[in-house]
């Protein structure tokens, strides 16, 4: 009989699709992976990905307000606070549906979650991460001119925002009283709405905050037993997609770090999933508990939660 | 001193204006008096109209699946969960803001909510409530072909949907857990999410649940002992906006029904308010509790909650 564990999931897009057709089947399928890990006793808090989402929000509102002057474009942390709702009730349907197949009753909600972050952090001077759809040189030059910072890319013009560090989960008592009270809680989507504080207001931010990172955040602030990212692959790899490929059974905080340094996992996907998962393992709060995250697909949760495959990330 | 209550408070459209920038002004405004009520000790669960936000996501994505054709329009269901995120982020901003600047510190957040109807409800056979922009000849009779129902308004075409009646909050478990805690909740935005029971799967369905008559639901499934309606005016009159306006200070159910029978109260406005606070007080669980609703506009929240304006409904 297995511990019951609280254990704080990370979906990245596979899990979510990219339309909403997409996403309707997918979630179908996420929440089968999900509902496997509540059958075996535990208590789950969730995060998502959102890009294809909010990038399909950010435009569309965007082309509206053009063709309707009495429209604004919405800033991104609205379009965030948007697809939040969008996806977590699908998500939440979904799972509901596959656990009362099953003869589980289990409340799951969706919070709407405000994640801080710091005006001064280093990101915002450089910002590297690519959002929204590729646009034309002359939409390329409109966006220079209101300050925003664009990057040429072999699909077009895109621009470009920064990728700040989670500081606080403003919503976190809520996930947590909600949570402790055996409720299957999905936050933190999209990484959350990145916000920062000015005297008692919370300012969206033109930014992103990793979804992995952000889960990390999360994990840490539930006081999870175990992280576990989902995601393409069943297992981290070193050489990945060489003749040398090599799948990793069990990784130390510290080589985690040494490989990132040589290059090992590719930046804007494996990378921070690594990251995160090092964040959760190392923080100040977790450093003298012995936890675990894992890393692994959608389709192998069970079995990884049961240490037949996956990578798992170790002090 | 005054006794500590539990109150559902229903915002209407003027808390929350139309486009994004009225909303961020009017939200701003509207804590005010959501923390007028909180400061004196009551709990809040609030819920709120979407009609103008729901509106603008629906044609912009609309529009945009037109020009983009990898992308399908939205249900109004995922419009609705759109739409819950971003009020609530900005309404929660808000009141969480004001709190604070009070010396308050109280969790807010905001559920995505989901609320059951019936699909054989007799709404479904005539529907009634207008939806979306106004639309061409051309466009109506498209619609037609879809099956949609249209009716020709002096504002052009518009697409109408039933409003039935709601059956079950289906995230009750989790608001109450945490109005139960003490934390200030956001839920069943715009009615909630209309959805129908199809063995284990909630649908969403094409259909607006009147937004006061689910704040009614709401008010009776927390066990609120209060339920305020918050509009445009102080109290609710009799013969509105005629030479005989007459403000009415307490109206019993029994009143109310005949009033509204000699249609007093105009429909689509007044005349749900009214019926929200009938079924509040006079429902199985509260007819023989004497409990309270007021109808009374956004500013004097407060005042009539010491009785000083507002309409009172009884038994």
């Amino acid at each position: 009989m297995m511990e019951k564990k609280k254990i704080v999931v990370a979906l990245g897009r596979k899990a979510l699709g990219k339309t909403l057709p997409e996403q309707q089947q997918a979630v179908a399928n996420t929440a089968v992976a999900l509902a496997d890990l509540v059958e075996e006793g535990h208590q789950l808090v969730i995060t998502h990905s959102n890009g294809p989402q909010v990038g399909m929000i950010d435009a569309a509102i965007r082309d509206f307000s053009k063709a309707n002057q009495e429209y604004t474009v919405a800033p991104l942390a609205i379009c965030d606070a948007m697809s939040q709702g969008y996806i977590g009730y699908d998500l939440q349907n979904a799972l509901r549906s596959e656990l009362l197949s099953r003869g589980i009753v289990r409340p799951v909600c969706t919070i709407i979650t405000q994640v801080q972050v710091d005006p001064y952090d280093d990101a915002f001077f450089e910002p590297t991460k690519a959002i929204g759809r590729p646009m034309s040189k002359e939409q390329a030059d409109l966006e220079l001119e209101k300050g925003n910072i664009v990057v040429e890319t072999p699909e077009g013009f895109r621009k470009v925002v920064a990728t700040p560090k989670p500081l606080d989960i403003v919503e976190i008592e809520s996930i947590n009283t909600l949570a402790n009270a055996g409720h299957i809680v999905i936050a933190c989507g999209g990484g959350g709405i990145p916000v920062m504080e000015q005297n008692h207001l919370l300012k969206g931010a033109s930014a992103v905050i990793e979804k992995d990172i952000a889960a990390a955040k999360l994990a840490q602030m539930v006081d999870a037993d175990l992280f576990m990212i989902l995601t393409n692959v069943d297992k981290v790899c070193k050489n990945f997609e060489t003749k040398e490929e090599e799948p990793i059974d069990v990784l130390t905080c510290k080589d985690a770090v040494k490989l990132s340094a040589e290059n090992q996992f590719s930046e804007g996907t494996m990378l921070p999933k690594i990251q995160a998962c090092v964040d959760f393992i190392s923080s100040e709060k977790n450093k003298d508990k012995d936890k675990k995250a894992i890393i692994t697909s959608l389709a192998k949760a069970k079995e990884a939660l049961h240490g037949r495959t996956g990578t798992v990330i170790t002090l």
